[in-house]
């Protein structure tokens, strides 16, 4: 980690107002600097959220373009639900910022991670034509909110890259609404990385320990057989 | 590591009763970073305990649910021989304490770890029809407690998981009086993990280091064949 | 990291002219140790340096043989154009110096990484017929100063080794002029390992991040295919 | 690093002789931790020595079973040319001592490194019949003691694993006489490790980086191949 700048104006000024928010900017910099340092996060990739209101819904997202290693204490803005800055003044926000919003406002989600392992991008094209993974049998699995039992079967959706943010927002929310009945703790972008999320924080990092975990699983045992 | 909360009454109670216990609690607090930074203790998963007294039988073990990568000094709790909190007003064990009382009670463990691990986790199940692994010909055999040559031959035994933790106990309790002369250092358990022990915490520190490492020769050793 | 000597008279009085120039030792000094710790910059292998000015030129660069995992703030030189040591009083740079050179150059870097990774070894030799690699499709690829799609193939050259550096370098810079419009951000030597560059030492890092990243993709997949 | 106890009498003694003595045994400690976080020194595995004087012979090495992770100040004897205690009253080494005295007296080493690699055991094993590993073509060859040219073949030799090490240095110290013009900077034992040695500790530690990073390669080679 290096140095801490002082908090700018903006978000000192929303710390004061929720002042737990202040815990999860210093764990989502703790975090950025694992994920880097497993090879989650290179290249200035990745970027991570947390739900500060959901009435207006307000997000801290990660600035676009930050090396995660060294996320400093200013490196977040604020958004609103349409993933635009808000207040304007602020540093830039990645245009994948839609999606956090997506997955906070459709899988009421209260942290959205997303990261790009070796793994996430390997597996996201080795099984895109069949347009997920099907994970079963893992006693891992019940670290999943909701699955009690390794006797259980996961689909992990694929979607198609493209640079058009807003299109991917609405095959993904396409996905959800026609497989109601399917229940989503992530997916996979081709040849890009992952998503996943949980009502907080803490359930959003076990969902991703967990997902990593079998697609290394599912990746190795590939190179075994 | 973050923060220390101060031990909660009843944990700082024993420790004044037993002083070498706080000792232990932190090693474990480090063995867990050490294990969910290499990836062995991903998603809150694994427990650890030692042994406290034996008569009656007392047992340390982490509370379930923990990240254990960041373990508080208040993240354990003490259980019986029947692996039920003792006293009643502590926070949850896992079920699985069951099996940690098990290796206890027969295998004079003074100390038990239970890992997932990827290569526990993969080979575990590509083993699982000959119900176990031969492992010898290794100079790190020599780790295990009571092997003095490389020229060994030991069975580290795959039993089916399931979430009937009293019906597993059984089954692995089984094994071990019908094999009485088949030493037994660590078994695992079918796409779940390890468990393995020791006579005390630093000997179960061993056994689980020598053991993982025998697991990824054996599995690396098939990727490069 | 070890102890820090007191910076050399040389280095200090430079420093002193551009003191922007500490902080870039320093940061050299964190990524030999992050490098060397991920084993990109294995047994004083690999070299790094960044651009002090342009008129006249004036590199610094590490000093010939240094453990990069524990590099001191005056374990490095100052270098001219042509890779000579400017003043001449200064520990031994490594013949290999004047590729950073060429890269300062021709393709105008403002800091210049080589390493040593096992990836970059072993894809330089496998690929090594085709003198070079494709790298299409992956969003990673929009870490590179430049590119702003994920449908977008690169060119990564392979050069033969050689160890007669300015034929290496000639070599290198006909590619570059016979290929004008190639965009190029690095390239591999056959069975010794990568060049990267960038407009500054942060472009730099994080295009070395983005091609090992890639590179480790695409072994990785050969490896469960 | 865990709690510093304060040298032993005689080691203390020691290092008053031989000042230079408590840097070393400062970096070897560093240096276990280091290899046992790399996985090269888990369950207690691998031993570590350097000369302290050559008239008569005096060698500083590991006290055997002592977990490398985690080395004290006093985790270390001192032995003469033949590896006996001298003087007899201290910790108990290991019997494979006799391996380092050989390599100090018939290698003119100054330290030796024994370690216990999954890459080392597994490539130990894999080419077993062939008594030793081809390594050519590769830069990073100019990491070892002699090379100047990655135009170079060296054969890394791989003797049976035994227990009895006066047998095993009969073995070794043969080829040596046998192959006088055959450069060795280590050796393989099966499903075992390797020995490594320099004319002082750092050469020591860069051919250890050297050896393990060129057994890496060929084997991850394999597991694309």
């Amino acid at each position: 980690m290096t140095e801490q700048s002082p908090a700018s104006e903006l978000l000192q000024t929303t710390v004061d107002q929720y002042p737990w928010l202040g815990e999860s900017i210093d764990r989502l910099r703790e975090l950025g600097h694992d994920y880097w340092n497993r090879g989650w996060s290179r290249g200035t990739s990745s970027n991570y959220s947390v739900v500060i209101d959901r009435n207006p819904m307000r997000l801290l997202v990660t600035a676009s373009g930050k090396d995660k290693g060294h996320l400093g204490r200013n490196d977040f803005v604020i958004v609103d639900e349409e993933g635009n800055l808000s207040p304007k003044d602020q540093a830039k926000s990645s245009a994948e910022t839609l999606l956090h919003c997506s997955a906070v406002l459709h899988q009421n989600a209260g942290a959205v991670l997303h990261t790009h392992s070796v793994w996430a991008t390997i597996l996201s094209q080795h099984y895109s034509a069949l347009n997920g993974i099907w994970i079963e049998g893992f006693e891992m699995l019940k670290g999943l909110e909701g699955i009690s039992t390794h006797e259980s079967k996961i689909w992990l959706p694929i979607f198609d890259n493209t640079q058009e943010i807003p299109a991917l927002r609405e095959q993904v929310e396409a996905f959800w609404s026609e497989n109601p009945s399917t229940r989503c703790w992530g997916y996979l972008i081709r040849q890009h990385g992952m998503y996943c999320w949980g009502s907080d924080l803490s359930q959003a990092i076990r969902h991703m320990e967990v997902l990593e975990f079998l697609l290394e699983c599912i990746g190795l045992k590939m190179s075994v057989s």
